[in-house]
């Protein structure tokens, strides 16, 4: 008898996996440039130089058992205090480094958070659409996803919505901003709603609701857009943050945990996050690139590529007579499918070549994903086809 | 309401960590030349040169965006292979790429095959001297450690003891060959031992129990020692791997599960571990550091340094009387101690500077654990004290 959650996340691939599987063999089939797959969020951008550059200067100036070998499980002080310094000189936000915990990227700081703060049954609230990913980290940690609507005409948190669900048994909120899979910015009149929520939530039924901020995409985005600082904006807060999009490193796995400096009960929960960490078997963060990442902080790649990849994308679909929320960060577009049918959209799409995924497992139907982080002369290329396809329906 | 466990355990501090604590406090206070510190299983051979020699290369040739990128969930299939290879060659061993999973190190593997095989309540067996961190994965994954008392004069596996320790509710057999903390090999006869009281409890009881075989110091054993390789002993085998030790790289997290070819439902146990690990947070193992090991499988670091030292101190202890079980490999020795309390007997081994590690954690009280992964020059620095405290007891 082997336990069966496991072994369902195990057998089910993500429908966006699917997809590019099917695109690579497609590509093979027909020609790399008669596919336009839009189906994988992997970074398109090489990192900044100073990664490698960074890389080639360690492994000259340390010696190897110091370079290679253990760090501190939270990940090296001196990389803490550079993230430290990172936010009061952006944020102006004090955060004191013996409060962050460096981690394998932000799938591990969501997954270990999450471990060290759900006891069984506990509810975790996050809002349409949202990464499929988190209903696999908060069932793994013992706990049930619950999924708020957004509004529907700009993505943004419905306040109402969000007081019916919270419950006795709420111990966090997930929210992503930029999200994927819209690419949409939580506004400042959001966050103020879902902070002054969790307040009145706490005032009248004595439960603390933690915060999960989970940010990989933060750095990309466009038209001088702000993202807010929500260790800013409410005190029961955990940042889960990742360098792979922002220094385009996502195989290398380094991002960390910041719990937020004015939690009541902070040294539980980083005690809790660094006991989750500790039998999760995460031992340290990755060594060499602790030190990369701590010589690159503030450096980001040439995201410029994104926003001209959304801007032609953006243009182009709305012509034609796509209807979209205007993305604003990350490298995604949400768009309306033609049919309420998302599968049978990203099917037919299929047929004129076009790779979109289905928003089903984003808890929002009736929407395709678009990741425009490609060549910008594929998005050229297939607007014919996304012109095709709006004829289909017309 | 936090959970429990993970506070306690980011709480406790192993005596480990305190004991080297202490020792870096005490260095400073003292000099470094005048503390004999045994505490700490800190590889300190380098690197073998072509672990940079090979980061170098691939940052050379590699575009920024493949080397960094996310591979997939198991690890690059050409490392794989590279893998099942390597145990054809050295254990005429046949394995399955398709069975093995690539992981942030050997804590992980162990991990996340815990949680792909457990259900609550479940049992899983190890032997006494055990790495204390095995009761933490365990009591992560849902189950409960049950210690089998080795034999007392050669720490090799008790038939009759395991026997009587097996239940319905026995899922895993933990075993680590070479030992931390005895530096221990396991016999060809305890092997046999083993894997003869499970299959009979299979037979009996119908439950297959999983052997788990944590070998991160595989490659660490002198006078010509062989470890056998578990998966030609029985069926039900999964071996987790690193190589931390091997390549001197514990910080950069590299290892992997091998699931055997001839595991009856190893494809369900694959899946599972697949699942487990995506649940866990583990997106992929680090990309940089999968294509150095694969251009560096096969080379060890020159770990006969660490020969010569277990020879120097072994004969140093037994000179001035010491009672030990002699180490085939990894970097320790297993001291008894001089009164019935190891902790006591420690505490009274730092009046003469000596960091000794006091055996209850490891499930097996009355002794020290030395590492002798240290310079070679302190360990004949320790003799006269290591004699002082000797003359104390007489």
């Amino acid at each position: 008898m082997l336990p069966e959650k496991p072994l369902a996340w195990g057998r089910t691939r993500s429908c966006i996996r699917d997809l590019a599987e099917y695109g690579w063999a497609r590509k093979a089939e027909i020609g790399a440039e008669r596919v336009f797959d839009f189906s994988i969020g992997n970074p398109s951008i090489p990192a900044p130089e100073g990664v490698n550059r960074a890389i080639a200067e360690l492994i000259a100036e340390y010696d190897s058992i110091t370079l290679h070998g253990y760090t501190t499980a939270a990940g090296l002080l001196s990389l803490r205090e550079r993230i430290a310094a990172d936010y009061l000189t952006r944020f102006s936000a004090v955060v004191d480094p013996e409060r962050i915990y460096v981690t394998c990227g932000a799938a591990a700081a969501l997954s270990i958070s999450l471990h060290a703060l759900l006891l069984p049954g506990d509810e975790v609230i996050t809002f349409t659409p949202f990464f499929a990913e988190y209903r696999v980290f908060v069932e793994g940690a013992g706990g049930t996803l619950v999924a708020v609507p957004s509004r529907v005409d700009d993505l943004q948190i419905d306040g109402a919505a969000l007081e019916r669900a919270l419950t006795e048994r709420t111990k966090a909120v997930i929210v992503n901003s930029p999200n994927n899979p819209s690419g949409v910015v939580l506004s400042k009149e959001s966050i103020q709603t879902l902070a002054e929520a969790l307040r009145r939530h706490k005032a009248k039924t004595g439960h603390t609701v933690y915060l999960i901020s989970d940010e990989p995409y933060r750095e990309l985005v466009y038209d001088g857009v702000e993202v807010p600082c929500l260790l800013n904006a409410y005190d029961d807060t955990l940042i889960c943050y990742s360098f792979s999009k922002s220094l385009s490193i996502p195989g290398e796995r380094l991002g960390y945990i910041v719990v937020s400096s004015s939690m009541a009960d902070g040294d539980d929960v980083y005690y809790g996050i660094m006991g989750a960490g500790r039998s999760l078997g995460y031992v340290n963060p990755p060594s060499l690139f602790q030190r990369v990442v701590e010589r690159c902080i503030g450096q980001t790649s040439d995201i410029e590529q994104y926003r001209q990849n959304r801007d032609l994308l953006c243009a182009g679909l709305r012509e034609i007579g796509y209807d979209f929320v205007e993305p604003q960060g990350a490298f995604y577009v949400f768009v309306r499918t033609l049919e309420p049918d998302a599968k049978a959209f990203s099917e037919r799409a299929k047929k004129h070549e076009l790779l979109l995924v289905p928003s089903d497992d984003f808890g929002c139907p009736g929407f395709v994903r678009l990741a425009y982080c490609v060549d910008a002369d594929m998005i050229r290329r297939a607007m014919p086809a996304f012109r095709a396809l709006m004829e289909e329906y017309r």
